[in-house]
């Protein structure tokens, strides 16, 4: 990454000394660049929507009644703005649901319990009544497999490797330890073990316990897995130091139901020029069911929408399509993302770029651009436009999960980038809520977005 | 301020292709840096030095007795460290006290009163029992020049210019709308008015009233001055719309004691190669009385004592000799800023730099620097060592206000710089408490300042 913001240093700084012709243009987008920020910082929505998403629905995981209430929701800030366009696309999607039982205790050789916050990881089946077995914790996939059988049968594998602190970047660390969470259930389960108990993604000392997708493979048992707290998790391996003949009594009933038919939510504002290419800026209308789903991915839902209004209001006609797809079913599927490429594919659109918000709505930094090294170029030479805004920083990356199926039919899948330091802290848990969520930041982090999208619908790519 | 970063970027780049030399020296800089940055995350102290700072004494105006435990406090951490000195300087400070009456309300000319939630502002004057006015409104200097007599005589003015929100920096926006807090109650008295209201200097809306400091002139009547909350302020103008003769009725029997004796806190580590030049790393000890001072400035404090444990827990002795500062009184005086450079001068010391980290602890961005300009081009050079940490912004700007006194003294005067977004906010409010602050973004601010110390001992300017 460091290697590309350097260049992209250098050409923003070349560029000066040996583009004149590109300056007088960019004196144009300086000033509608300026009018966007000033529409949103004085009379920005996307606080405003979110409070609403979040305090009159809260929690919307996939298939529940509040993902319905979110995509009827969703449509009525888009109507509002008389777009071109606002229609639903349907998609099956998963329906996990969590139940009223989600209990651990630590039961020590000698003395009282300990109770354990934990919640079953997403996709988890449950443990049919109370599930009791002694603990074995491993640090590395390489531990695990150096165990014999006999320290694994029968117990459950508690997996404790933390974020690693160090990464500037946090989502390098959720990255690097989300591995335990998406497989250690199958892992734990050809070892001969009875579940799975992971330390929560997170680089916060707290008590929360952080949800998130996990898989199995029909060729193993499927295992009971939840995720501790990271407090939880130092206390059991404080415990289990002590006492490793302990044993933990697991309680979920969690299950899986029958898919059901869902909607993604799509506003669309046609090109003035170019209708025929289209540029994509969404976040997932779904959320885990903890929390109020705010930065995850509430944040992403409304900068989308204010997208098409800051353009709006600002009369700035996008020369090229605009569409604002509020995805359905990131967490636990990416259906939605996937049926809006398919459907794009199908009808034979031409899109020129796809813009992803889920990260959180921090205060912005720039863009993670997912396209051949000459693409990226090109839009790194708007870097010193965004420069004033504190946004400038333009990088190769990881762009969005929702927009990642578009990649064959895209230009470039772009990755809306903010401030990262606070997003693990309380993602896929019950702190991810609206307090947690700052309105400048919001709102900076839309008209940022909206930004790009103007600069994307006018020259293209 | 754009200026000098494009300057910057374009310097940075050209330095990579025709520097080779400096390259070479860099990389050892960037193995270190990286060193302090996995020190802080791994270990950083800053946080749990803060969390007893913030709830063990809290606020710590000067002249209280919790100011006092915070420079016996402060002294602690330090000595701890091993450093070779650490010492308090002695200096008196103002004693203003709020007192336990502190209430307002809105009389309208008929119906109920409506209660206002507001501050005494720092150093005023009490209003000698219930104060009841009429209420005139003005949002700039030239409206209450236009006013006849008639309109503001015996009335409180009530200044109600917002903080300008489409400024990117909030620190602006807060310098342009301070004047109504400073100087509100000496211009309602040149007119005749009988007290100052003021806005908050908050870009948020909600109910929390913002002290700080305002100024008497001593050729016209001290006037009672309060600040009232954004929403307050705005509810009192919408009344005033519909109710032009209401009344106010405000009661505050804040007062000004006699002055205290108080210190600096100051820990020192003698540069190995240089001790006779000095690097000051400071941020205020003393507070406002509302909240914890967290963000204000008990993250600045705790990050300047980071600055040596970092430089020490690492091995980078510095060449020069580096002194980390607790300000005393900052907020109402600026007594232990001025007291330190006057001791500085006295003694015949020699400053290479002062920096100075008072915009609180959120997630670094740079620097601001006042120097001459080669010098900050100078700085400037160091900035790709800092772009990894997302910290590289190193402009021309504002430093600090309590290392201010040194400009004299010292080559280059720094003021560390963090994202801005949220700070005002909470700024001198009572929710400036420690669950404000991430720890992560706070260690990083250490890493960030202790970084820049380790470059400018080694390098000098």
């Amino acid at each position: 990454m460091r290697a590309f913001f350097r260049r992209g240093l250098l050409l923003a700084s070349l560029r000066l000394l040996t583009l004149p012709a590109l300056a007088q243009t960019t004196k144009t987008d300086s000033v509608n660049i300026r009018k966007i920020y000033d529409e949103a910082l004085l009379r920005g929505q996307s606080y405003d929507n979110l409070r609403q998403l979040t305090s009159q629905i809260g929690a919307r995981l996939s298939g529940s009644p509040q993902a319905q209430q979110a995509v009827d929701w969703g449509k009525v800030p888009m109507e509002k703005l008389g777009l071109d366009r606002v229609y639903l696309q349907e998609v099956m999607v998963p329906h996990w649901v969590r139940g009223a039982k989600e209990k651990a205790e630590i039961k020590p050789a000698k003395g009282k319990g300990v109770a354990l916050n934990v919640c079953a990881l997403g996709g988890s089946v449950g443990t049919g009544g109370k599930l009791r077995a002694g603990v074995v914790e491993v640090k590395s996939w390489a531990e695990l497999a150096a165990l014999p059988d006999s320290k694994v049968k029968g117990k459950f594998v508690f997996f404790n490797r933390p974020m690693n602190p160090t990464y500037i970047e946090t989502g390098r660390a959720y990255g690097e330890a989300g591995d335990q969470r998406r497989n250690g259930a199958v892992e734990a389960a050809k070892r001969g073990a009875v579940g799975a108990l992971v330390r929560s993604l997170s680089l916060a000392h707290d008590d929360f316990p952080h949800t998130g997708m996990m898989r199995y493979d029909e060729k193993v048992t499927k295992l009971p897995a939840a995720a501790l707290s990271t407090n939880g998790a130092d206390e059991l391996s404080q415990l289990l130091k002590a006492d490793p003949g302990l044993t933990l009594e697991l309680e979920m009933n969690c299950q899986s139901l029958p898919e059901v038919k869902s909607y993604n939510v799509v506003g669309e504002v046609r090109g003035s020029k170019h209708p025929d290419e289209i540029i994509v800026v969404g976040g997932h209308l779904d959320s885990w069911d903890l929390g109020q789903g705010a930065h995850d991915d509430g944040t992403g839902c409304v900068q989308s929408m204010e997208v098409l209004r800051l353009l709006k209001a600002t009369g700035l006609r996008p020369e090229r399509t605009v569409r604002a797809v509020l995805f359905m079913n990131e967490e636990n599927g990416v259906r939605g993302g996937e049926q809006y490429a398919a459907l794009a594919k199908a009808a034979g659109e031409k899109h020129l770029a796809a813009m992803e918000s889920d990260g959180g709505g921090f205060t912005p930094r720039g863009f993670n651009i997912e396209a051949p090294e000459a693409t990226v170029r090109k839009m790194q030479q708007w870097q010193p436009l965004f420069e004033p805004y504190f946004s400038g920083l333009f990088v190769a990356g990881h762009s969005g999960t929702d927009i990642g199926p578009l990649k064959d039919q895209a230009k470039a899948l772009v990755g809306y980038d903010c401030d990262s330091q606070r997003y693990f802290d309380i993602h896929h848990t019950a702190a991810d809520t609206f307090d947690k969520v700052n309105r400048r930041e919001l709102e900076l982090g839309g008209a940022s977005m909206a930004s790009l999208v103007y600069l994307l619908s006018k020259y293209g790519l």
